[in-house]
């Protein structure tokens, strides 16, 4: 089955603390490497972690705050440094161009592999992205300055064909694309035989959502709606939730309940406030409301379940 | 007696490699703490060290590849969100302003503490920094895009009182400043005493020579003549000879040579290429010429040692 997961390469919020990194992690789908945000030290925490970091062929910032981006010019040095060619496709607000157009200019450094770089509008959801199995959105933040979040969805899969009725009527090869697609069998006697009875349910096509920095927004609930996996940023506790409101991030109690709400069968929390050595507390406070809960520890690689059909 | 040492932050050239992080070093001398360099990721190094880098006043970037300043905006952001109001002093190429007010503004970000830049002539060696007990001077290297290293002095001492001389001839409190400074001394009888019969000569003046990346370059040895501690980069061993000239960078062989031209009393070799894992090759290279050599380890505190006059 194709493989699809989140690996964490760092969690913190702001600024780094107790060996917590600031926010990036991998995705894996179909044999594509995403990269979502990449905070100082990526490249290091790439290499920890034995992740091959010349196979990511799309990275996605989620907004211009330091601690989501300030890997990546080290990250694009070190790819052209090990003779990277192919191209790389950057997605992210206008600005970032800019920033790394002026670093490469005073660096003097002229990558020899080509960046393609699609600007974001913070201000709609749209498709991004879509590959042979799976399409990236984005999702819409509400944060101190313009943000989005990511949504990974696979294609919708086909019919699963019943392979004892596949020889009960002797279905030809070349039907068996339509009959996945929905379409019913004629016979050579020309009886007509239903599609449900030859197919079982496609199994469903999986989704993890991101959500990056983003005050309590129940918005985008309809977005990510029933998501296999969704992360969502939970910087604070709630003792600190005139805090979270002031600074637009969110407490462990109010992901939860956007998870929740969204019904999502999985939470992953990070983005966590350097004020917490001990991460237990945001643990605890997201379980009471939405108990499959997991904390975005480094290293950690997440994989997105199937919801198998019955 | 006065600090002065060197913490190695990060030793690696170009990309990190095998946990190597790139180059930075802290310098603590009279109760200043000095930045020299700032690779990626040089505040979690400061941090994993226990160095508080908000007593960091003065940084010094030896020039515009990114494995010497990529770690310079999350270190600065994070002074600033952990409540820094006291000016920074940045010495540097002056397109790192650009890049910075770049990055700051598409980031939204206002630092809560000034910045005071200080753009660096790399044509020629000057006194950058004076402060009451030390002197910062850059030194020209030789490198494939304008690039200088730093000479940390102390300021002269005074020559040392001969405490059985000032009971002897009963030198009043008042005049032991001039005699400290060469003068002689007037007994009450009028004798004259000469001021080597009181005094000891002073404590040598302590340097340490940071030789960030350059081309094998004789030039230099002048200026860092004598050295009490020397780094010197040291990127390849003497099989990558032809690679260290195409780069503009050195040899083991090439560092070592210069210390022992320049008489220097210990050196530290780094910014070594990702291509070793294994770093006693280098270091054995090195000490053939110039056996007072170590590695840059990153966390490895180097003291720089008085040499004590006979």
């Amino acid at each position: 089955m194709d493989t699809f997961n989140v690996t964490i390469l760092g969690c913190s919020s702001a600024t780094p603390a107790f060996g917590r990194n600031p926010t990036s992690q991998i995705v894996q789908i179909a044999g594509s490497y995403l990269l979502l945000d990449c905070g100082e030290a990526t490249q290091i925490q790439l290499r920890k972690y034995s992740i091959k970091f010349q196979r990511i062929d799309h990275i996605f910032i989620s907004h211009l705050h330091g601690d989501h981006f300030l890997g990546l010019p080290g990250l694009l040095s070190s790819m052209h440094l090990l003779g990277r060619k192919e191209p790389l496709h950057l997605y992210a607000e206008e600005g970032l161009k800019n920033i790394l157009d002026t670093t490469h200019h005073y660096s003097r450094t002229t990558l020899q592999y080509p960046i393609i770089f699609h600007p974001l509008d913070m201000n709609k959801e749209t498709e991004i992205l879509r590959e042979s199995k799976f399409t990236v959105r984005t999702l819409k933040m509400k944060h101190s300055i313009p943000c989005c979040g990511f949504l990974i969805e696979e294609l919708p899969r086909p019919l699963r064909l019943i392979k004892e009725k596949i020889e009960e009527y002797s279905i030809p090869i070349v039907q068996m694309e339509a009959i996945k697609g929905g379409a019913d069998f004629k016979t050579n006697n020309g009886k007509m035989i239903a599609n449900n009875e030859l197919t079982l349910p496609a199994i469903p096509a999986r989704k993890y959502a991101y959500c990056a920095d983003t005050i309590y927004n129940e918005e985008i609930i309809p977005s990510i709606e029933n998501a296999d996996l969704l992360y969502h940023e939970a910087t604070f506790t709630e003792e600190m939730k005139e805090r979270a409101k002031q600074t637009m991030h969110c407490t462990a109690k109010d992901a939860a309940t956007i998870a929740l709400k969204a019904k999502a069968r999985k939470l992953i929390i990070g983005h966590f406030s350097a004020r917490y050595k001990d991460l237990n507390p945001l643990l605890e406070e997201a379980k009471l409301v939405f108990p499959n809960t997991f904390l975005a520890e480094e290293g950690t690689k997440f994989e997105v379940d199937f919801k198998i059909p019955a």
